[in-house]
């Protein structure tokens, strides 16, 4: 038993959607979360930048000394988790090898990916699936439009929201994938209307679902869950404005947020600088 | 006469359209660019990390020694002018008063604006219009999805670019505004779809346009003009990728990007936390 926390780290609010996810499987767990919503997004910027970035964000969090690191933005899973298993002295867990082995279990057909133009243009998804199993047809789709779409708070019957779906969706509907990775911590807010356009054959896979199912796995197996009796704690820090990350962090987290502290984008950058 | 440079500086490529617009006024001046690709877009962060983050920008170009600072990110000019005009020993020019004043002086009828959410959300558009004419009905719309369409490349005859502006201009085309100023420098890209959809009766303003010209009168009141004679250099600096950053930015600058740096987002907090 510990109740050290889970480290928790994203560009900005996505990931309060893996968040959710955490409480969902283990909701005895006290969760820190980073969101880097000065620095947002990560998914249309080189891969170096995002490392650098994510290398700021893991070392922070580790401050707390918690008792797994979890990356929930893909774009940092992408660019950075091989740095990151590297530097941390705990478990680091992607969100990218846990949804594609989820899409592997979950059918014998082709796998679809939707993510960001950073995390498709790295090729972690297809090499991740790859490992997994080399025959496995896969086509990965960039759709730069979907975040923005999502933080603007569209609903999803928007018929703005419809066609631009259509628009992204229309190579993957033709190759009538078995499994859909969800693959940008955001569009989970879109599963309705991603799951109506896709069809009851394509299973919509949650990259922070898996993530939750990989760290419980973690945590059992190093004997340091916190139990399910107790109601874990979320306190999270933003390196933008903490009211704004309250109010608009709710619809990603589903529940409200009480928590949320600034730490400078300039105290990330001088963590990366002195270790 | 002097080849000092003009320092210019943007969230990210959005600028160049600005540095394209100088150049169109100005030929012989030389001009050395920032973009804050690593950080961007400003449009949907708060007023406070936008203003430090103008004043890194700032910071780094005064380094140049420049004769006059242009704040060629509408966000930033809405953040930071009375900030940056307090810390800078040369002038400086943003993109909301002198497109204000464009306006005003283009038609005696109501003024539209389109923006990001940060720039509406200061007011600093409404408050530019109202102290030249505290009478003029004026109207600004946050676009958040403009700038990712831009940034995406969609032609701009796309259906999903009709229907996204159709939705923006909605209230706008009620309005019938004699001049709608394009308030973000993405705009002008789309600037031929805007018109369409606003008709001949309202004039679209550029702000890259209306601050070179004021820039222009600045040079030639300090008589620090370089000439027109001369072929002006341009020199970028990006916090993100130079070679994507070059790649790109032809498409907002309208010609070939010969000459980018990389400048680290940790060296620009520097320059903040020494200064």
């Amino acid at each position: 038993m510990s109740d050290k926390p889970i480290g928790v780290f994203d560009s900005g609010l996505g990931g309060l959607t893996v968040v959710r996810e955490l409480f969902g499987t283990m909701p005895g767990e006290n969760i820190v979360y980073l969101g880097d919503s000065a620095r947002v997004p990560y998914g249309i910027k080189s891969l170096e930048t995002v490392r650098k970035f994510a290398m700021e964000d893991a070392k922070f969090l580790l401050q707390f000394d918690p008792k797994v690191l979890v990356v929930a933005c893909n774009t940092a899973s992408a660019a950075a988790i091989d740095t990151l298993t590297k530097i941390s002295p705990v478990p680091v867990v992607d969100v990218i090898r846990p949804s594609s082995q989820a899409a592997i279990d979950a059918t014998d057909r082709p796998i679809g990916v939707i993510a960001t133009e950073a995390t498709v243009r790295s090729g972690a998804y297809q090499t991740a699936v790859a490992k997994l199993d080399p025959s496995r047809e896969i086509l990965a789709v960039a759709c730069p439009l979907l975040v923005p779409i999502v933080e603007e708070g569209r609903p999803t019957d928007d018929p703005i929201v419809t066609h631009v779906l259509c628009d992204y969706l229309r190579d993957l509907q033709r190759m009538r994938p078995g499994a859909l990775i969800l693959g940008c911590t955001h569009y989970p807010l879109l599963e309705k209307a991603i799951g109506k356009l896709m069809g009851p054959e394509t299973q919509l896979i949650s990259s922070g679902a898996a993530a939750a199912v990989e760290v419980k796995k973690i945590v059992a197996q190093s004997g340091t869950a916190n139990g399910d009796t107790k109601t874990g704690t979320l306190c999270c820090y933003t390196t933008d404005n903490p009211e704004r990350f309250a109010e608009l962090g709710q619809r990603f987290g589903g529940r409200k947020i009480s928590s949320v502290k600034h730490v400078g984008t300039d105290e990330l950058e001088n963590l990366q600088q002195n270790t």
